[in-house]
């Protein structure tokens, strides 16, 4: 049910870290370890902060291992902060509108895990959409409907604040429906400045999610690779699934916790609680 | 803006119509003579009742002309009632989900049109289908909602008094919202067994329908075609464009006018009138 | 490296075997068991016999786990005869012609495996096809290659005998050449009417290979399927990995054998030697 | 039969020559004056220099007007030399493998036309590419045929004379089949340094050709673009088909004429000779 991975620090050639680093994400799409599927063949997508006023977007449907284009894009795009995503499609078609990240002006937004019957709750969760941005649903999946509802409880003023009262909201309806453990995953925004992560499950286990600990974890990650050994301090890498298993290069994010990474590297850590107020009150 | 057609007769392989005709739809799809485009190359789809309780759908991306595919399966599969469709997108995403014919059940659905300013009609469109069906709509299309709505208000009953009083709903909505001339368009929809057609626009001259005016007339069409020499009557086409120019083989279906073909061939006509009640009533 | 299945007996709705069987061709795209690698996602295709003078291919570059136009045309298509290849691509690009079946007239062919060093190989291998064929080769596999050797080495005469002559000219370049162990896979091969498959490998084990061993076995294995509980003494299936694990139900083609199913479900096994006439001979 | 353009310069937003001029590339794409075909709906190609040891590539079997993923790129990939090319295949797959332009190391290729009767002529001409370099065509197209010929004919230390080399080959090689006239078009190269334009035909009128007059053309193209407004003296834009009809904006390149475009945006015009020495001699 999806990897990603997000990057914030120096600007990189995207292969560095999508294709470079041992088990990175392309990897991942064929051989996932830690994910509910080993394979994430449905689809591709990342985007990037460049040139022009929002960041690029590139969505496949291609599996992301035998995608000839996205290894071209990789290799000749830098970015300082980019986000990618392998999708497995649990049920929505395999489209280009349901690939991650999502993207509204300046903003990105990643998904791996699942909505529980989200057929069932579609319907209420779209309504809860504001409704000048009702349209701007163009996909099926729940990932897209998950954004605009932050979107409209104000993703862009305080993004973690904004995803509490979402998925407050979605278990609120859920429980209207009777669907139980309704929310799972972990979940990545950015803005082109910070990028925020976000894991959490309503039950049981979430999906994981890590952090690399500092440079000089990730310079020992790629001893060979002249352009990390030139890494400065701040560069960071969230993911949803280690790159590879140098001891120490990775710190575990908790259940139910926030973590903001901003521009130098600081990585702040804190609880994530949703605000489960009742939906009427949206 | 699309063009389509439906075949309803004696078992033909499908590619007696789609290629094997003088300007048939494939034709169209690249180069359109009546449409509002020329270039009808945003996807093709095709249903066709057969083996199997509901119709066969095929639905490509891939503009018709090139679509190795669809050459394939229009030359191996025959059938005694089916639709095709190539689209010009206006607006939503090339994608299989987005393909006519939509289906539900034994139900097949095709527009050539539009639905004006549908952005700022969808959300209220959408709220008027039943709850249940609502997260059956994954595309992004006008048509997938016209198609839901007029399930909703008793499509599988009676189509036509359906379709009157969805285009009716549509109008009264794009009222609400100052949207002047919402509905343009022809509606083509099959259960199986009959083909029902509407050439209605709410204001303006409304897209072309034409239906073959005959067995006779189809054979003229065909002279050195063995397969539609053993045409019997009965056998009868409904185009948004007509395949060729033979004077006399196509019949124009009037503005605001539906029409209705039979097992057996017989092609009923009658006014087309939406139902102009209040949404509230819905 | 792929995987693939072959069917011949009475009519069947192709989903039984590609959906609706446990471990059928598409759950293999995704989780093979004995192929070299465990997903197959580079590509599907079916070839099938029915309608029409030459059997209809259906290639599709999206994974066949995901491929809604696959899902739609084996529930729709009944066929006494075909074949459908779940690939893994080494190398070459995931393209429609490089889908498996690859046809001829009325013949079709599928292949599991490799050529070792195919692009050392590939200029020798393409001259040694019949000139007039050389433009027909339109993809980059080595399959296809093959393909149109045995058919300039006589596979229309005697497919085997042809298979053993091209194979043997392979092993011949490949000396020439210096490459090692050139070939390794199994083949299969139909007219229509029989149904040839074989198993080699130049060194070392070659892919499995296996055969339904009998009707009884295979209505052990769906006791629950009304259609294969109606099915005659005749139906085989030749798998590269067996759909289930039911004791009994599968017979392993043994290493340099091919085998020849004949309508009626005779089966029949030789052993294969590759003819290792000097290349200049051909 | 496919157009194409090219642009040498200071570093633009590749947006601004696709989609922001009047009747861009991509407008061609859909409504081409001056082509064979109104229509180039059989796939998208570019190739740009920036980052990296060799150009980047994006090619798109999706029609160049459509495609999300291309408008992505182009409005976030800045180059000072990139190539684009919309194709309207004949009969060759829509694949892309067959989408322009193609690469060798720093060096990148189009063509606009056709070589005739390319099935009769293709053996000979493979055969005469580098036996090295034969496994490198992947495509099936008579363009990537020409590019291998010139690159084993010295492209890479002469272009236009490797071009004349070729065309000469091809000539001799299609006099041997009896194919009368058998290369039209235009061709595009570069090695990310110069641009290189040849227009010829072996017989009758050849493709369409144009250059940009001169700087204060374009900006008289673009008189409301502040990025075209600033651009420099040197500028240059190649194409097949004038993006406006701006009077004096476009110089017509004539018949059997080649160009050359240096950094500084030198036009040096030269005749184009096929070199007709006998097969045998290459």
């Amino acid at each position: 049910m999806c990897r990603w991975m997000g990057w914030l620090g120096q600007p990189v050639l995207i292969e560095e870290l999508l294709f470079k680093t041992q088990h990175g994400i392309v990897d991942q799409s064929l051989h996932s370890r830690m994910g509910a599927e080993t394979t994430n063949g449905d689809g591709f997508g990342m985007g990037w902060y460049g040139v022009g006023d929002v960041p690029g977007l590139y969505h496949s449907v291609a599996p992301a291992w035998g995608d000839a284009n996205l290894r071209e894009l990789a290799s000749h795009i830098e970015s300082p902060l980019f986000m990618a995503h392998v999708r497995a499609a649990i049920g929505s078609p395999v489209q280009q509108t349901n690939c991650h990240p999502f993207r509204h002006g300046r903003w990105l937004f990643v998904h791996n895990g699942y909505i529980a019957d989200f057929h069932l709750l579609r319907r209420d969760l779209m309504l809860a959409i504001e409704p000048d941005q009702f349209a701007s649903v163009t996909g099926s999946t729940d990932t897209e409907v998950v954004f605009h509802l932050a979107l409209t409880l104000g993703l862009e003023s305080d993004p973690l604040a904004a995803l509490e009262r979402t998925i407050g909201l979605i278990e609120a309806v859920a429980a209207q429906h009777h669907v139980a453990a309704p929310v799972q995953g972990t979940f990545g925004v950015s803005d082109g400045t910070c990028l925020w992560a976000v894991r959490y499950a309503s039950e049981g286990p979430a999906r994981t999610l890590f952090a690399s600990a500092d440079v000089d974890a990730l310079k020992r990650l790629h001893p060979g690779n002249p352009r990390l050994q030139r890494m400065r301090e701040g560069d960071r890498v969230i993911v949803s699934e280690p790159f590879a298993d140098l001891p120490g290069a990775w710190q575990e994010i908790p259940e139910a916790t926030a973590v903001c990474v901003r521009a130098g590297g600081a990585l702040e850590e804190r609880p994530f609680v949703p605000q489960t107020q009742p939906h009427s009150a949206v």
